[in-house]
């Protein structure tokens, strides 16, 4: 294995009523809650142009995923084969970085209120990025 | 700033006839060239599912950009007003993750072709993931 290293560090943390991994939504648009966004008070000038309404894509740190994990039964299903994990959405990878798209409710300095992020409560936020049409035109 | 840190680990390695930051374009789809993902050996079990054809969503590790940044001109266009690199895709941001969403043109071990990658020879790949619906559906 390659031998470099990087350094993340976090810029927020998610609040949300989910607290068991195990029983939160694989994805925010199978019936994840709304949450809130707590960003570190040295990024809140990052944020400057977001607005309500707008979508956003947050990346997370999934700190209680593990890591050694290459292949997966696909959400979960021991009836689907397994498959390697880069080819699935499972927190269980190399570098547990979490994806979610959300649309932004409302901002009040660094709280940021989101529409359906299925993320537990206390995971780490390591960057806002917005939705570019690149990112969902079909080719 | 909180002071945790998580540590990236590189999956993989970019190859592509871009070399220079400055020339690269802006995204994929403004004229990027294809290009190799070349995968290491320990993480190849984590590639089976991917076939060509797919679209999946490459992350980088943008080791060339500045962490300090908080604010840019869009696109690098001075007559532009600053805007918080959250609500931009430069590079320059506190934690410098790419996301490139790519089609898998061939797949030879750990040799995978994609094309109109945007990022420059020798950029880390620090994960893999499918595109899902809930990423490119209107809400």
């Amino acid at each position: 294995m390659n031998q470099s290293r990087f350094e993340l560090t976090p810029i927020g943390t998610v609040r949300s009523d989910l607290t068991d991994p195990a029983s939160a939504p694989n994805q925010g648009d199978e019936g994840a809650p709304d949450a809130w966004l707590i960003f570190e008070p040295a990024v809140l000038e990052a944020l400057d142009g977001i607005r309500a309404g707008d979508e956003v894509i947050i990346l997370t740190w999934l700190d209680r995923a593990r890591r050694d994990v290459l292949r997966v039964h696909p959400r979960g299903d021991q009836s689907r084969a397994q498959q390697g994990v880069f080819s699935t959405r499972s927190p269980h990878r190399p570098n547990p970085i979490g994806l979610h798209r959300v649309e932004i409710v409302s901002i009040d300095g660094g709280r940021v209120r989101v529409r359906n992020l299925e993320a537990i409560d206390g995971t780490p936020i390591v960057d806002v990025k917005p939705v570019l049409s690149g990112d969902v035109d079909e080719r």
